[in-house]
């Protein structure tokens, strides 16, 4: 039995400096832990001059990948330098050099996770992933351990910090959208450039790694159906509060034995909904179980520390892994073929905000625009507030297809009296 | 390697038969996680000619304990039989004969867990009692694994269903204490004598298996502040509405230098807590960690299915440790010796529900009272209605320590203008 681990850390950004701070100052509880002596032996960075706020000395940092890959000491690889194509060849490189693997780093995992993980089996190496998705929440051990008995039929979450700040704050403290993304940004939780989080790209990927697992089968980000913050107009917000609404940019992922729908999206929670209280930077998953029924995951979704626990726990796994020599003995080939269920097969129920000519028997016209698609209606309000522009109609119909909305889009846009089809979202309501 | 696992099934009650229901609904699914074959070889019961609903051949069904703990084939017993002295001493047994052990036993646990978790220890054996709280949530599970590097300094949690559903039903929909209980017991969420889940005792044994394992050192059940929900009185759960409380029997487990103390009591949740709005029967358990900050889980707390779950879970677990001759491995001796928090280093805030006589200067006494135990007051209310019997007072305090709450309460007690000490509750605040 190895009577100590040593660690290559691939970036002391964020994370990375987090992850030596916790291994640091918890040396003690995870020797109790593991029996032996866990050492960051080398860590890679960019400029080996800057100064450093670490317990870390000085001359284990290295600017030189191969150094790192090449120490024969060295038996885990902690890859939190970020990026994508970098970051997945160091850690090829790593599963090939016969080393263990663990990586907070979703943009990889989402596009390359497959092919990395069967690389992994291939050579019997261990590459963890915990903290990819949700921060410091521990998403991927459940699913793997917690539920391993269960069968996952869906599972809907608010998967992006930087968005659900945004959209607290819009509703919570009556916000515009510009100044809730500016206190982001001035707060950290936002990027220089928030794209990839607005538009729901992050989400996305997020959403591909917990489906993936979920479902064991492979999702591509291309099977992920991605609307962003920016299909939410002004005025949505208070709409929905009034009908007992909370507005989240949700991910959600449902298999059945017409395969798998996988979707980022602005949805409609009753305000009774645990998900519908998640507020700020937290992050949460509902998971619906066969068995279990349904249960939630609640944590932050990123920052240093929250992020550098998952990433420990990983590392304490991997480590319990290499002393019992049995690490890589967990296969991740996927159990399902991949099969993406069609827009006809995904029901929902859906809230349409229609502006239309105030005029004699519009309402009529509409709704015979509905049940012409086999879509019945639960709620029809005139908003009451008569504009200038004309009248605004709210629609909540019953559990129908994409496709059905789809059609029911396509015909309202082409109806004279429709003015403008405003918002559309789909409404989370009994499974 | 072994090429198939056998199993002893000690009870088949609502867990038992849940747990033969997953695992022959989802036996391809264990498959492919296992490599392997699992079955149920035999099953203890008390009356082997009872007809039941099952896929199991009746010729496994036995009721002699004898048959199943001696049968060199079975790797691996699930006790869900229940009781206390009767699973304990299977239990043992089954350690001594170096089988695994699964248990749903929260009694047990609660009250010999350290010492079986020791004797699993020196047997080499697993033993894993994840369904013992918190029903289908990963509990045991995220703070072992999930939280692996971080230091858990607090949890709080929801852990008794039945009590839940009690006051979910009395705060939402009206009831009377009697006829939300009468609710709960016709849906089978309370047993025929509901005094261990009333009285908190319940609760105080699941917080026992909870500190033991978060603070990894011995808690005993005597080391449990219980007060049950007949501390609530009528009128308290609308009044810490009105102040933006939510009531919720809960559980509360911390830890710092001064040692340890756990509590299960009724406290006051600010309405925005995510623990305010765990409903009915389900459970939640938000756990503080010095690294990852605030997580909570959320699940259902009990159920054939959701125990089984996690019973499951673990037999999955267990059985992959078998596979690969790793049982037993994960030692649990406590890592620090027990000490108890003395009443007067616990802090927090205090909310004081006190009649009193309607009298000029009462308000003034009492606020002294205060102040002459160092006790600094952040709201102060006189209840509106008047009442005959005199008038009705409400003060929340600032964090002080329980010694002086009691202290406070003693005085009060003696104070003839106070006519009674109406209610008192602990107030969740800032941590």
């Amino acid at each position: 039995m190895k009577n100590e681990i040593n660690i290559g850390l691939l970036g002391f950004g964020t994370v990375g400096s987090g992850v030596a701070k916790i291994m640091h100052g918890h040396q003690q509880d995870l020797q109790h832990k593991l029996g032996v002596q866990v050492s960051i032996k080398k860590v890679l960075v960019k400029d080996i001059t800057k100064s450093r706020d670490t317990e870390l000395a000085s001359e284990i940092f290295t600017n030189n990948l191969e150094e790192v890959l090449n120490d024969p000491s060295i038996d885990l690889i902690i890859e939190v330098m970020g990026g994508t194509n970098g970051a997945r060849d160091a850690i090829e490189r790593a599963l090939l050099a016969g080393k263990g693997v663990v990586t907070a780093n979703k943009d990889v995992m989402a596009e390359y996770g497959q092919e990395l993980l069967q690389l992994a089996d291939e050579m019997k190496c261990d590459l963890f992933y915990e903290a990819s998705v949700g921060g410091g929440i521990p998403l991927i051990r459940t699913m793997e351990d917690g539920l391993a008995s269960d069968r996952i039929s869906a599972l809907t979450g608010i998967v992006n910090g930087t968005t659900n700040f945004i959209l607290t704050k819009m509703k919570h403290e009556n916000m515009t959208y510009e100044d809730a993304l500016a206190e982001a940004t001035r707060l950290g939780f936002a990027e220089a450039d928030p794209s990839a989080d607005v538009d729901g790209i992050d989400a996305a990927r997020k959403m591909v790694i917990l489906a993936s697992l979920a479902f064991s089968t492979e999702v591509q980000l291309d099977d992920v159906f991605v609307r962003g913050l920016k299909e939410i107009q002004n005025g949505d917000l208070e709409l929905a509060d009034g009908f007992g609404y909370t507005v989240k940019l949700a991910g959600s992922a449902e298999k059945d034995e017409d395969g798998i729908a996988v979707a980022v999206e602005p949805v409609l929670f009753p305000n009774s909904h645990p998900l519908a209280s998640v507020n700020n930077e937290y992050n949460a998953v509902y998971i619906y179980g066969d068995a279990v029924g349904e249960t939630m995951l609640y944590g932050p979704g990123a920052g240093s520390l929250p992020t550098a626990t998952s990433v420990t726990a990983d590392i304490v796994a991997a480590c319990r892994n290499l002393l019992l020599g049995m690490n890589g003995k967990r296969l991740h080939s996927p159990q399902h073929e991949r099969k993406v269920k069609s827009d006809g097969k995904r029901f929902a129920r859906y809230f349409h905000r229609i502006l239309v000519k105030d005029e004699v028997g519009v309402l009529t016209k509409l709704t015979a625009i509905y049940s012409n698609h086999g879509a019945s209606l639960a709620t029809v309000v005139q908003h009451p507030d008569k504009k200038e522009s004309g009248a605004e109609l709210v629609f909540i119909t019953h559990r129908m297809s994409r496709q059905q909305h789809l059609d029911v889009m396509e015909e309202l846009n082409q109806t004279p009296e429709v003015l403008e089809v405003l918002s559309h979202y789909r409404v989370e309501g009994e499974k």
